[in-house]
């Protein structure tokens, strides 16, 4: 079944299989012992892709990703803990001021939106402050694609006996954590990223001891992962009603990542586009921000050309009028876009993305890239 | 496009039509004009349902209906206000709920299950405490479907100069609200109820100069209606990911919901439903446990048969494998199950439901109801 639509290089919502999308296609009684049992088997495929059925449970959420962090945060860090955040972008900023809003006493580390945290970093904060009890960090930092060295840092974290909230919204699923090597007390990722579901759901893998003490932490109702967790133990089913569409997508898509190969395989297809992309667009001379160790096959960001006849508005309508949907770049510092490697697409579609591109700038004359 | 599953007579989700689920087949991106047009177009078809655009915003917000009760109580009661809770079933409670976990003063009023709150009782328990700021009350109580006289009641609060909260979830689009006739403050539902959209998102209509003057209320960085609308206003987006395809799938919805005749001919419908219903349960002697008085056409309690041999459970799987999912009572004190007169279903198989109903009763040779 064609859409009709253009393909989504964006860092989720992306491109989704047709199979997929079928899975949505059904109404779903969200009190059925069938939805019940779809749920489950999703919450164990998820910790499956985390080798963490052992240590960890699975706690499904509505909303977006976004509320799955601050489910986490509020949930798992009592209110008179102190959160450690880890910032070099957007989505870290966001961290804190989750902390913020909940009354959660909490500093931050900031680091420029080029430079990766490091182990030592985080060791230093540790040992200068004793009352801190949680790091907060973003794996993947989607506002320019940066990755963040996720197992040295938690071994660090593990080593002072404090405790690591990850949000691995846009690297679950692509790039491997093992729960059983990789210590943390949270990870939180949603539907609508790399596992090529639709948006309208987060996870969050919570420690099950942290989890069983977390009840009362919590400054939400909707967003108590302890109480949502013990309903779904009692019941079967969700707290309240779920996106029931957006889980048996989820549900589909998972079957197919599974197919494909699991994390490996999907990992080897983003990793191939971000290659295509990335040489793609080097030879049309579009420089991209990050330098290649630090960059994740995830999504990329571009420097924008300077030559005056370009604008992003009118950029992005040309490569949309050709299939593709680029993504507005998010420093503040320096123009960029971004484009996503991530999504039901292959390195063959990463290629004509990049001659689109190119066309797109012909038509705007915009020549010295 | 035929999905072989059952038809749901469930509070939502429920049963939606073809063209709603197509409108899921297409992956939009977040950030894109299209989507943004799509947004504005569902807030503007909200808002004139209620015949709010002049005095109202439409909040629209990822999550179930719960997260937008939750939302609207945080974001618009400041943290000194007090709110009465006015209860008659699980909703009203969960409303109490939600004001004691975000740590609002509160109070409640509860009657029986069967008992409507009165303007009256209102009128009483506004005289005897003044420090009261809010009343938040549930339209329609889908614990039983009981209906609570909105309209006397808002005229009430506004008369004490407090100010309304009401949780229209199952009611909103099939009973008729007019916010010029009746004050509120915020009246809150979701895309998976009357309008026939699937669940994944809530949404608030918030009277403007209240939501103007909630900056900074909130318990939640997700849940802040506050600054949900002031993005919105700024970018055209959603603060945070949206579920999108099922925002085009509510807004599918509600071209067909005014190409039906909007709200009159929904109410019509609905009223037909449940007069096939209680007729057709009368009819093979099952008893309604609300009077017709007080029946909202939109769910129906029934008293389960007093026969030994009848057992929920075994029950609901027969009326299932017959192409009907009916939903459990929610009731403690007495033992019933519940079915829903909404979604896009008609009198004709609301008689089927039923003949299916008679037909699971004879074969467990329940007689005696």
């Amino acid at each position: 079944m064609s859409t009709a639509a253009p393909i989504l290089l964006t860092p989720g919502p992306l491109t989704t299989s047709a199979r997929t999308r079928q899975a949505l296609l059904v109404d779903w009684g969200s009190w059925d012992e069938g939805f019940n049992r779809l749920t489950a088997s999703l919450c164990e495929q998820l910790l499956a892709i985390v080798n963490g059925a052992d240590t960890h449970h699975c706690v499904p959420l509505q909303g977006s990703g976004t509320f799955a962090v601050e489910a986490a945060i509020g949930t798992l860090v009592p209110r008179d803990g102190k959160v450690l955040v880890l910032i070099n972008g957007a989505y870290g900023k966001r961290l804190a001021k989750i902390c913020e809003v909940l009354g959660r006493p909490f500093s931050t580390f900031e680091t420029a939106e080029d430079e990766p945290t490091t182990a030592a970093d985080v060791d230093c904060l540790l040992r200068a402050d004793s009352a801190i009890t949680h790091v907060a960090l973003i794996h993947c930092e989607t506002s320019t694609g940066i990755l963040n060295p996720l197992a040295d840092i938690a071994d660090v974290v593990r080593r002072h006996g404090k405790r690591l909230i990850v949000d691995a919204m846009s690297s679950f699923g692509a790039l491997p954590v093992d729960a059983q090597q990789v210590p943390f007390d949270a990870l939180i990722a949603a539907s609508g990223k790399c596992l090529e579901g639709v948006p309208g759901m987060g996870f969050v893998f919570a420690r099950k001891e942290s989890l069983a003490a977390a009840a009362g932490n919590s400054h939400s109702l909707a967003m108590d992962l302890a109480d949502q967790h013990a309903y779904r133990m009692k019941t079967g089913q969700w707290r309240f009603t779920p996106p029931t569409h957006v889980v048996a997508a989820l549900h589909e898509a998972l079957l197919q990542y599974n197919e494909e190969g699991g994390l490996p395989a999907r990992h080897a297809r983003y990793a191939a586009n971000c290659r295509a992309l990335l040489d793609g667009m080097a030879a049309l001379g579009l420089r991209s921000f990050l330098p290649a160790a630090i960059q994740a096959p995830v999504i990329a960001t571009f420097h924008a050309p300077k030559d005056p006849r370009y604008q992003f508005k009118a950029f992005y309508e040309r490569v949309k009028a050709k299939g593709f949907i680029l993504y507005p770049g998010k420093l503040t510092q320096v123009e960029t876009f971004r484009v996503g490697c991530i999504g039901h697409v292959d390195p063959a579609q990463m290629r004509e993305a990049v001659a689109a591109v190119g066309e797109a700038l012909r038509e705007m004359e915009v020549f010295d890239t």
